[in-house]
């Protein structure tokens, strides 16, 4: 027998997590530390399946919810389960209690990732029972509308445990991709650093507003990028493939990244510049709005991309 | 009267922007200084349009084509012209002559926008006529699909050009920004550069293969970014908006950019080694094919993108 898939954490990251497991036919059972998180949990994952069903993203919204059970104790959640996604507060010390309490509770061959999007998992999991088998398995939000699943193994994590979590990831209809050793940010977020902190520097010295240089991902370059990836992206650019384009555009990029040699912190200064600029686009008190705005073309695109032959 | 709107240079980039002007009402007049590529301009158009029409992006094709002439001489092309658009080949040299000429021949108070992506209009534009009328329209390719437009004065160009240029681009379609002063690369670019440089620095150091690197963003990091740029997905994803997720990430940003201090130029081993992978990818010969898919999925994309409400 297979047994089940646990979600330890259940916020807005371990929901997302749940629907994905519970999506795909897996039975999911759900722990959270939080009376109150726990009473509403079910409440949310079925708001968000209704939302999903909108979109023709699944299929009967209550059979999917059946297969969500939320538990009271840790026990009840891990016991049983091949796959443990751990969706707790990101702080070391948290991080590290949950995992030494489920390295206990663990079934002989069960895999746990932990959705951390920045913390290495050999930060939080040197002294945990079994701790060959974790790693880090970084979603986006909500991971029920983008796939990617960052990947991580700790220094002591066995290729087996690697293989498996990213086959499991795979079956469950995500894009796992493999970061092959611990770095800081991962991939992701060091991709959108980059380009934030040339936002950031363009913003400072005043070449464009905030809101230019948002237009110019949204109308421009996200476009490609919402499927195919920056090296595809060059390499379709030019009649000999990524060679010829570096070969010629090389030389450019290389003096803009120059300029860019001192990184500094983000002040405080710049962020007010661009806090005042979004704040007058966009009062705070709109922003949940906003939110729902962005889920709801995250939905519309999902479909979109779901209804593309290749 | 307000006359026509000139396209010179009719290749790619030429042919792409025939059809925003002409899509929008337009009556365009094309010159090229090569024959070969002046005959085959409008079959090439028609077929572009074709591909339009078959995702409902544009109404009747032949109605578009019909506001498409090809000029035999450039005086032809330029007199009477409101607006020309400058797309012929990117070198300094090229660009000068081409722009001397135009300068001596553009009506009142007609603009010339370059499609540039890298040279600053102030290098080819200085010893023009009317250069206060010059500036850089910098599109993405094909324009018709890709709607951002990069606005960018040389010291000399007028405040009433640089509106009229904008406001022109806005009236055809696009999504044009404003680069308040000529800088190495313009933002898309920048941008973009920035991105690849953490992308080729990642790949070098072995943390994740190309197409691993390529799914973080065409499965993750792009997908809010076809619909939103990055200061706005920043400012959703914490409550208080960007100043608040500044706090929250800027360390974790700011050591990941200390880590990149020394920019390198792309070495050709780095180079070869994506390359490798993308051959092994996607073979030389498959190239165009999977150009075509590009344009395809970027025009189902844009039907996608127009059938959104906001």
């Amino acid at each position: 027998m297979k047994g089940h898939v646990a979600v330890i954490g259940a916020g807005l990251v371990g929901s997302g997590w749940a629907i994905v497991f519970a999506r795909a036919g897996e039975q999911v059972r759900v722990y959270d530390a939080n009376a109150v998180i726990r009473d509403d949990f079910l409440t949310l994952v079925s708001r968000q399946l209704l939302d999903l069903k909108s979109y023709d993203l699944v299929d009967d919204p209550s059979v999917i919810l059946a297969r969500i059970t939320v538990c009271v104790t840790l026990d009840d959640a891990v016991c049983g389960a091949y796959f443990v996604q751990e969706s707790v507060f990101e702080e070391v010390a948290v991080k590290t209690e949950i995992s030494i309490a489920i390295g206990q509770l663990l079934n002989d061959d069960a895999i746990v990732g932990s959705s951390t999007s920045g913390i290495p998992s050999s930060a939080f999991t040197s002294d945990v029972k079994n701790r060959e088998r974790f790693l880090v398995t970084h979603p986006v939000n909500p991971p029920y509308l983008v796939p990617i699943v960052e990947v991580v193994p700790a220094p002591w994590t066995t290729q087996d445990a690697v293989d498996r979590a990213f086959t499991f990831m795979e079956e469950v209809g995500q894009s796992p991709i493999l970061v092959r050793r611990e770095v800081e940010g991962f991939i992701l977020n060091r991709l959108q650093g980059a380009l934030l902190r040339e936002a950031w520097d363009l913003f400072a010295e005043g070449y464009a507003s905030a809101d230019d240089i948002d237009k110019t991902v949204s109308e421009g370059l996200g476009l490609r990028w919402s499927f195919m990836g920056p090296f595809e992206t060059i390499d379709l650019n030019a009649p000999g493939g990524v060679g010829d384009y570096a070969e010629r555009l090389g030389p450019l990029y290389h003096a803009i990244q120059k300029s860019r040699k001192n990184p500094q912190p983000w002040s405080a200064e710049l962020i007010s510049g661009v806090d005042e600029e979004r704040r007058s686009a966009l009062p705070l008190g709109k922003l949940p709005e906003r939110c729902n705005w962005r889920d709801q073309r995250l939905m519309a695109l999902a479909a979109h991309k779901a209804g593309q032959t290749s």
